[in-house]
C-alpha cells in the first residue's frame, strides 16, 4: 500500500483535518474547503452562499496553509492584517492547490451550533373538526351468491348509514379493499377525508390513534407538531434549521439558485422535503406513532418558501410587481412530494396574500385572531421581511417591509442566530456602565442573537452610551466603549467571558444595521395606519411574532422605536405564530375556510409603491424617531441625551 | 482467458444454445431452461405455469441432453416413447445439473407466434365530448404594483369567462403556471378534466392536439387505441400478447401467483402495465404523437385483469360468492400507475359487473347498444369464460359461463392462438373428406385456432365424420381418419404440409372439448333465457364477441349448437367490444355514465348456483342438442345421420 501521502500526491489530493472534530477527509486539489466541510457534515456558517461576502465560514489555519491558494480580495477587505497573519481564512475562499497535509480550525463563531427555534407560538381555543376523521363500521358480510354487491358498496353502503357521504375510495384503500374487508371480519375503521373521501381502511377499532402533523416551513427552520386529530392534544415538536441554507440563508439567493436549472429547483425542493421528512420521523419516535398513521398535514411559510415546497416556480414572487403562483389554499397528496406520512395523505398548503406575505402571515392572523374582534389590532411578524396587518373582523390591511436581517443576528458583527450561547437578554448599569446578560442554555457567549442586539441598542440608548442618532457619545468614559480607526464599539462580553478568542461587541455599525432595521418596521406600521386613517391610539392589541430567542423584550423594542408608541400592557410576543396556525388548519377544516377567507381579503398594500416612505423611513432612523412627540412615553422613560 | 467451457465448469455453468435463433446463453447449474428462454425472449409457449400439465413447451434435445435431469413423471406422462427418444422435453421441466453444452431446438408448435389480435370491435355514432377538452385563454397581464392578483386566480377568472367552472389546478400544472403564462405572453391553452380541473397548461395555442388512450386489457392480449380527442379519429392502434402469460395462461394461476405474496402482486401488475407503456408507445410512435400529449386514458378488462392493473387485489375475485372489490367507475392519475402519459393525465376504469362478467362486458354491451333498444338482444363474448348478457333498454341480465379454453386453441392437441399459421377456416369436401383450409396470414400451417377449430366440428359433423354425440362415424372411409389406441382423428393438414413435424388434427379428444364449451355457452345462454320467461325467438339480434381470429363462422357456430338457434340473418360477428366500449368512454363523458348505469343495473345470475344447469348442459353436449326440436334449421341443414 502506498502511503496516505503518496497516494495523494497520485491523485492530487490532499489530506485535512477539521479540528477540533479531528475529522480527517480526502480534498481533490482544485477544491474549496468550505465545500468539502458541508459534504463531511463541519459545522460552519456560509450565509452568503459561498460568495466572500458575509465573512462568517472563519477557519484558522493550523498547518499547510502554503497548500491553499493566497488570500482573495474578498478576505483581505474583510479580515484585518493581524487576523491573517494569525492563520484566519475564510473556508469559502480556500481552494486547495497543492497535495499535502492541512490543518484547519472551525472557531465557534463560525459554527451553527444547534439552533434553538421556538416552535410554539400562541394559539386561541377552537373547536377540533379535523379534515380526517376515524369512524368504525360494520358491513354487511358477503355471505352466499345471492348476494354479490361490490366490497365498495358495502362500505360506502355502512358509511351511509353513519351519516357519511363518502363518494370516493383512494386508490390505496381500493387496493387492499377486499383483505382489509376479511382481516377485521367486516369491522373496519374508515379514515375519511372531508367526510367524502376514504383515504384507507384498517382492520378493526383503530378510531383511537388518528395524527396529523403541521409544519412550519421558515426561510431559516422547519418545525413540525405531531397532533392527535381526535383530541386535538400536542405530542411532540420536532425542529430543524431548514437545510436549504447551503444554498444561501435568504430567500433571494435560493430563487435564484432555482432559476438557473430544473435539476437545482428540483434539488431545493428536496432538501425541504427531506427535512420535512426528518421533523415527522423524530416527532414521530418521540410520540410512539407511525408516519403511516399520519393522514393530513397542513404547511405555512412565506410565499418563496411555499412555492418552493411544492415545487411551484418561485422565480416571478422575487420580481416586481412580486405575483404570487397561487394564493388559494389547496390539497396534494403526500406521496406526490415523497413526504413520508400514509400514501394516501393529503398535505393542505395554507394560502399565501402576496409574494412578500405568506400563508405564515395568514397563519398569525388566524393564531390571533385579530380576524374576528371588533377593536383594531395590530400583528408585526419579524424576520427578514417584516410583516405587518393592521384590522378587524371588517378589514385586514397588510404589507411587507424590507427589515433586513438585523433582528436575525445578521449582518451584526457578532450577530447568530438564537442558538446555544447566543446572548438573548442584556442589562447595563447606568452607573458604571457594566453589562449584565443571559445566555440560551446558560452556555458561555458566543454572540448576540435578536432579542440581544434589541436589548443592546435600548440599553445603550437608555443609558446614554448613544444618543439619539445612535451614535456613540463621546463623553462617555468606560473601557467597554473603544475606537479603532473609524469604527467606534461597545463590549457586551470580554473575551475571557466568552467561547471564543475575541471580545464580543455592537459596533457602531451593527447599530446603524438595527437603526435600518427598525426604521423599516416603524414606517411600514405607520404608513398602513396613515393609510386606514388610523392613529397609533387606535390600535388596542398589537402583537408581535417572529423567533427571535425565547422572548422579544417589548420595552426595548419600544424603547428603539421599533413599533408605534403604545401603551406596553396592549403588546404582546405570541412567537412562532406559523406554526399556531398550521396547527389549527390542521385540527380545523373551518379554520382552513376562515384562512383562505384571510389570504382572498386581506388587502395588500405595497410599500415599495409608497410616496411617502422614503420620508418616513429617513425620520424612523433616529432614536425612538426624529419626531420626539411620536414617543412621549420612551422620552420620559430614557431622559435627555 | 480461460476458455468458455473452463470458465462454466469453474463457476458451475454451462452454455445453452437455442436453435434456430442460435442465442448462445450462460446457464447456472441447477436453473430451469425455460426460465432462462424467457428472461431471454426466446418465444416459447409455457401456458400452465411451468408445472408440467399441458406439453407445449416442448423443445428438441440436439446435444447435451446428459447434462440435464432425467425425464420427469410429467415428461413421461405426456410425451410418447417415440418422442423421447428423438430427444423431445418439456422445457419447464429440464433442470441442468452439469456445466457443458447444450443445443436445444424449440420446435415452431412451441412458439407462441406473432399472434395475431383483432384490435378492433364494432363501434356505433356518438356524440364526442370527452372528459378532456383544451380551450385557449387569454389572461390579463400583470402590469404594475396596483395590479398584483394571483396566477392562478387570473387563470380560473379567464376561464370563467369562457364558461368553465375550474375549481382545482393540478400541482403539475401549479408547478409550471407562472412560467408558461410569462412564456406564453398570457396567452394559454388550458387542459381541463371535466370542465372543472385544469390538468395542464402550454404555452400558446395547442388545441389541435388532444389525444387519449383507450386500453382492452385482456387475459391474453392488450390492444391500445390512440384516438384524437378533438375529431375522435383513431390515429394509431397496437397490440400485444399480455405479458402476464409467462406467469400462467389463465387468470386462475395469475391470481395465484399474486396471493403468493406482495411483491408477486405488485410484479403482475407492473409487467401488464409495462405492456400498456409499450403499447402507448408504439401508437404514438406510428402517429407522431408525443406520449405527454395523452392527457386522458380508459381501460376496460375483465374483473381480474381489471383489479390487477389497479394494484387491487383479485383474490376474491375467484373465490364464492366472487364478490369484486369495486363495480363502480373511477379515475386514477395515471403516474400512480406509473403508465407514461402525461404526468397529469388519468385513467379511468370502466366498471365491473361481478366476479365473472368484467368491465369488457359494460364495454361490449355499450358498443352492441343493447341496453338502448326495445327489441331484446343477446351478447355472447366468448373467452375462457363466456359472458353472456340477454336485455333491451328496460333490463338487461348477465352470466358467465366456464367455456374452458377450447375456443382460444387451448386444451386441443394442435389448437393455437390466432397468430401467423393458425388454420383460421376449415371446409370439408362431403364427396371424399377432403379438406381445404386458410390459415392467418397465408403462411404454412401450425396449428389451428378458436374458428377454425369451430369449423372443423361443424364440418365434420355436417359431412358425417362425426354423430349427434361427437363420436366418430365408424362407417365412413377415409384415410383422414385414422385411429391410434383408444384415440380417433381427422387429419386437417397432412405433415408435408406444414410447417412442424407432425400432422395437424382434430381429435376425439378435441371434439369433447368443443362440446364442453359450446354446451356451457349453449346451457348459459338457454338458462339466462327460461329465467326471463323469454323464448330463443323472442332474440331479435345476437351478438357474438372475442377475438377468435378475423372472425367466426356464425353458421359452424349455429351447426355446432353454441347459441339458441335464431336465424343466422340476425346473428352477427362484432370483434372486440371490450376496446370499442373503452374508446367510447374516452371519447364521451356521457358513455362512462351509461357504463356505469349498466354495470349498477345489469342483474348477474350465478350459473353455479341454478339448479337448471346441469340438466341443461348435459342435453347440451349432442350436436347441435339433445332435443333435436330446438334446432330445426341446423337439422334440416345437415340431414340426418
Amino acid at each position: 500500500m502506498p502511503s496516505s501521502k503518496e497516494r495523494s500526491g497520485e491523485n492530487r489530493h490532499a489530506d485535512i483535518t477539521f479540528q477540533p472534530e479531528g475529522r480527517r477527509l480526502e480534498i481533490k486539489v482544485g477544491s474549496n474547503i468550505i465545500d468539502v466541510a458541508r459534504h463531511a457534515g463541519i459545522d460552519i456558517q456560509a450565509p452568503c452562499g459561498d460568495l466572500g461576502l458575509c465573512g462568517r465560514c472563519r477557519a484558522v489555519l493550523k498547518s499547510g496553509g502554503a497548500l491553499l491558494n493566497p488570500p482573495t480580495e474578498a478576505e483581505t477587505g474583510i479580515l484585518t492584517p493581524t487576523e491573517l497573519n494569525e492563520g484566519y481564512r475564510l473556508a469559502c475562499q480556500c481552494v486547495v492547490s497543492k497535495p499535502g497535509s492541512i490543518v484547519v480550525t472551525v472557531p465557534p463563531e463560525s459554527r451553527i451550533g444547534q439552533q434553538r427555534i421556538i416552535v410554539q407560538g400562541v394559539m386561541p381555543s377552537f373547536k377540533v373538526s379535523p379534515m380526517v376523521i376515524k369512524t368504525l363500521v360494520r358491513l354487511k358480510k358477503s355471505q352466499d351468491l345471492e348476494d354479490i354487491d361490490a366490497d365498495s358498496n358495502r362500505l360506502i353502503s355502512a358509511l351511509k348509514a353513519h351519516g357519511y357521504a363518502a363518494s370516493s375510495i383512494s386508490l390505496e384503500a381500493m387496493r387492499r379493499l377486499p383483505e382489509v374487508l376479511r382481516e377485521g371480519d367486516w369491522v373496519v375503521t374508515a379514515v375519511l377525508w372531508g367526510g367524502r373521501e376514504v383515504l384507507s381502511l384498517e382492520p378493526r377499532d383503530t378510531q383511537e390513534r388518528s395524527f396529523g402533523f403541521a409544519v412550519d416551513v421558515g426561510t431559516t427552520k422547519l418545525a413540525g407538531f405531531l397532533i392527535d386529530l381526535k383530541t386535538g392534544e400536542l405530542l411532540a415538536t420536532a425542529s430543524l434549521p431548514n437545510p436549504q441554507i447551503s444554498f444561501g440563508e435568504d430567500l433571494i439567493s435560493r430563487v435564484t439558485y432555482w432559476s438557473e436549472s430544473e435539476g437545482k429547483g428540483r434539488e431545493l425542493q428536496q432538501v425541504v422535503i427531506e427535512g420535512v421528512n426528518k421533523l415527522i420521523k423524530d416527532a414521530c419516535k418521540d410520540a410512539g406513532v407511525s408516519p403511516s398513521e399520519i393522514y393530513d398535514l397542513t404547511v405555512a411559510g412565506n410565499t418563496a418558501m411555499h412555492h418552493i415546497f411544492f415545487g411551484i416556480s418561485p422565480q416571478y414572487v422575487a420580481l416586481s410587481p412580486f405575483p404570487v403562483a397561487v394564493k388559494t389554499s389547496f390539497d396534494v397528496k403526500a406521496k406526490d412530494l415523497k413526504v413520508e406520512a400514509n400514501p394516501a395523505a393529503y398535505i393542505h398548503a395554507l394560502p399565501p396574500i402576496a409574494g412578500f406575505v405568506g400563508a405564515d402571515t395568514v397563519a398569525g392572523i388566524l393564531a390571533t385572531e385579530i380576524y374576528k374582534t371588533e377593536e383594531t389590532s395590530m400583528l408585526i411578524d419579524i424576520g427578514t421581511n417584516a410583516e405587518i396587518v393592521i384590522g378587524n373582523k371588517d378589514n385586514l390591511t397588510c404589507c411587507s417591509s424590507p427589515a433586513g436581517p438585523a433582528f436575525e443576528g445578521r449582518h451584526i458583527k457578532h450577530g447568530t442566530r438564537a442558538s446555544t450561547g447566543a446572548i438573548e437578554t442584556i442589562w447595563i448599569d447606568p452607573e458604571d456602565y457594566s453589562v449584565g446578560y443571559k445566555t440560551v442554555d446558560d452556555s458561555k457567549p458566543r454572540g448576540i442573537c435578536g432579542s440581544g442586539i434589541i436589548d443592546a441598542v435600548a440599553q445603550m440608548f437608555k443609558t446614554g452610551i448613544i444618543g439619539r442618532t445612535g451614535r456613540f457619545n463621546k463623553s462617555i468614559n468606560t473601557p467597554g466603549v473603544r475606537t479603532s480607526g473609524r469604527e467606534t464599539e461597545f463590549v457586551i462580553a470580554w473575551q475571557k467571558e466568552t467561547e471564543g478568542q475575541k471580545d464580543i461587541t455592537i459596533t457602531s455599525r451593527d447599530i446603524q444595521e438595527v437603526l435600518l432595521a427598525k426604521a423599516a418596521i416603524y414606517s411600514g406600521a405607520s404608513i398602513l395606519l396613515k393609510r386606514l386613517n388610523l392613529k397609533h391610539k387606535d390600535l388596542r392589541r398589537l402583537y408581535i411574532a417572529g423567533a427571535f430567542g425565547t422572548y422579544v423584550d417589548l420595552t426595548s423594542s419600544l424603547i428603539i422605536g421599533m413599533y408605534p408608541e403604545i401603551p406596553v400592557s396592549r403588546a404582546q410576543f405570541v412567537g412562532n405564530t406559523s406554526g399556531s396556525g398550521a396547527r389549527m388548519a390542521l385540527l380545523s377544516s373551518e379554520m382552513r375556510t376562515i384562512a383562505d377567507k384571510i389570504a382572498a381579503g386581506t388587502k395588500y398594500l405595497e410599500l415599495a409603491a409608497d410616496p411617502l416612505f422614503e420620508k418616513e423611513f429617513t425620520k424612523a432612523l433616529w432614536l425612538p424617531h426624529r419626531e420626539e412627540e411620536r414617543f412621549p412615553t420612551v422620552m420620559t422613560m430614557v431622559g435627555k441625551h
